[in-house]
């Protein structure tokens, strides 16, 4: 496949953008000077931007161009669904070196617009610039929810409870594990038994299904996914909602191999769990008269759920109730791009 | 003001986001996972994104970050006009350096909201990655349309006129002159005759006032924005409408300062008019039924406008009639950001 340079860029956008918009709702789709949705009466947009940049958010050498794209998506979908939102339209503008290999941005493309086709969404438009140094992929994904019902941040009250969907952390432990390992062959990270963990990281889903299947219980009361980690994205819906958060060390999802992970890593089996981790899980403030609801929607959609506590009237305090009743507070590091620990 | 490592990705947001999302239509501005925004009915909604990178899209020294943050505002409206929509919610992805100070951040930032602003529209969401190396902004802009009612680049037959907008090339004029003037400090480049070509580079201004007059005129088949260049952008207008366009060089918009310009730059007068040169006017296909109430709206809107030519039905091909009447062909060259000529 040529380059960018050697392709020219109307040609490029026209490769990355083809045949894809052929669905409801898409007026006028690439190739335009934007393009034309028609919106279903009764609902709210929702619209969310994630970007990847290179050197920061992957290891070389252990992602495929694909597997990129994906998580690309992945970090876009799950805004979405800690919204309640149905994804719809997604716009995808990319900073490439002109020596770029077209046949690698296509497989980016490719597994990107698979991962949103999974839960329904398509691209519509795009940009493509020309950059000297590190390359980025920015994307903007819009959805829809039913007018007045998305869930936010700032709807939990004190006596809800706490739910949070898989198993946070093992993000962490999978981008830990192939850090350790020293190479995407290194058989130290290739263990099979570390298998789960390291697609947690690689291959991350986000909970869309679930949060569209739960969404008319009206059971949640706010709503985050957890893009920076279970104590950092817990301490924001708290701030938000203007409560705390008393969690269960026993009620939390169990998860020996995580467990397993710290160990072997060094690292305590806490700081793992609720550490900076993209995990791409919900955490949810659900109304008690709603927890059979959300047990059986989460059933019903193979989504593993635990109720790991409950909220408080103490604003921003969190704290963690061990196997003998006794409370510590829990510090909600998440992780700053910028360097810095909050 | 701090750098953003100082500072922290969350206060930058905070402080990049706050108080601007108080507006109709905006049921959950930023600070949550996505933004949720309020669709009227019987309107189509229109999306577009572009980007802005360092080294690229603008020289150093010449632009302040307020006028950058406005030009990136003014490249994305200009879709939206071309489409006859009416902006009104913007996300902005940055990728920044963790040394960035804080305020030439803001002050990018409130160049891009004021001149959004101007327009009708609004940042809602956005995203701060950290990079190591080129630094770039790229914009989504959403804006609402007639149901059914938005100009596309595909509705022009043989038979519409061409209508321009301002006078094309006079961006690439001002770009060119900054160039050779050897700084932004250089008399000869800060020389006062040209300074409407150096506005028309540094603070160009989309024609959304004009779109959104002339649209419920239906006087317009097709449009384009100048984005890449007149020639470009028209022979883009040209194969998407399965059309050609004969242009009279004696209908062309006046611009006696463009021309010293040319020879001051030892340019032809026809490549700065026709070649690459981001204006962000527009080209529009005009039913001939509908040449007065261009007029009048041109008139009632302050907006220069021009019929330059003819739209025939000689798919793709461009000509231009010189003065004694010869018709030469017309090289549809724009700018192609990978380094190519198309």
């Amino acid at each position: 496949m040529p380059t960018l340079r050697e392709l020219g860029e109307a040609e490029a956008i026209r490769l990355l953008t083809r045949d894809r918009a052929e669905r409801a709702g898409v007026i006028v789709g690439p190739g335009d000077d934007a393009a034309v949705l028609r919106f279903d009466p009764g609902e709210d947009l929702v619209a969310t931007t994630d970007a990847q940049v290179e050197g920061r958010h992957f290891l070389p050498g252990w992602m495929t161009p694909g597997e990129r794209g994906a998580r690309l998506a992945a970090a876009n979908l799950s805004d979405l669904a800690a919204m309640a939102a149905r994804p719809r339209w997604a716009l995808l503008s990319i900073g490439a070196r002109p020596d770029h290999e077209m046949g690698a941005l296509l497989d980016f493309q490719h597994g990107l617009a698979r991962a949103l086709g999974q839960d329904g969404a398509l691209v519509v438009g795009g940009n493509l610039a020309a950059v000297e140094g590190g390359e980025w992929w920015s994307l903007t994904l819009l959805g829809a929810v039913e007018r007045g019902h998305a869930w936010t941040r700032s709807g939990a009250r004190a006596g809800d409870l706490l739910a949070v969907t898989g198993s946070p952390g093992r993000s962490a432990a999978g981008l830990a594990l192939a850090r350790r390992g020293g190479g995407p062959n290194a058989k130290a990270a290739r263990d099979e038994a570390w298998r789960p963990l390291l697609e947690a990281w690689l291959r991350p889903r986000a909970r869309v299904a679930f949060a569209l299947a739960l969404a008319p219980a009206r059971a949640v009361r706010a709503a985050i996914d957890v893009s920076d980690g279970f104590a950092g994205d817990l301490a924001r819906l708290c701030e938000a909602s203007g409560v705390g958060c008393d969690l269960r060390a026993g009620s939390l999802p169990e998860d020996p191999l995580l467990a397993r992970a710290a160990d072997a890593l060094g690292l305590g089996a806490e700081a793992l769990r609720f550490g900076p981790s993209d995990d791409y899980e919900l955490l949810l403030a659900v109304d008690p008269a709603g927890r059979e609801a959300c047990e059986r929607v989460a059933r019903e959609t193979g989504t593993p759920i635990a109720f790991a506590g409950q909220l408080t009237g103490e604003r921003g305090k969190l704290t963690l109730e061990g196997a003998g009743g006794a409370r510590k507070p829990l510090d909600p590091r998440g992780f700053d791009h910028f360097g810095g620990r909050r």
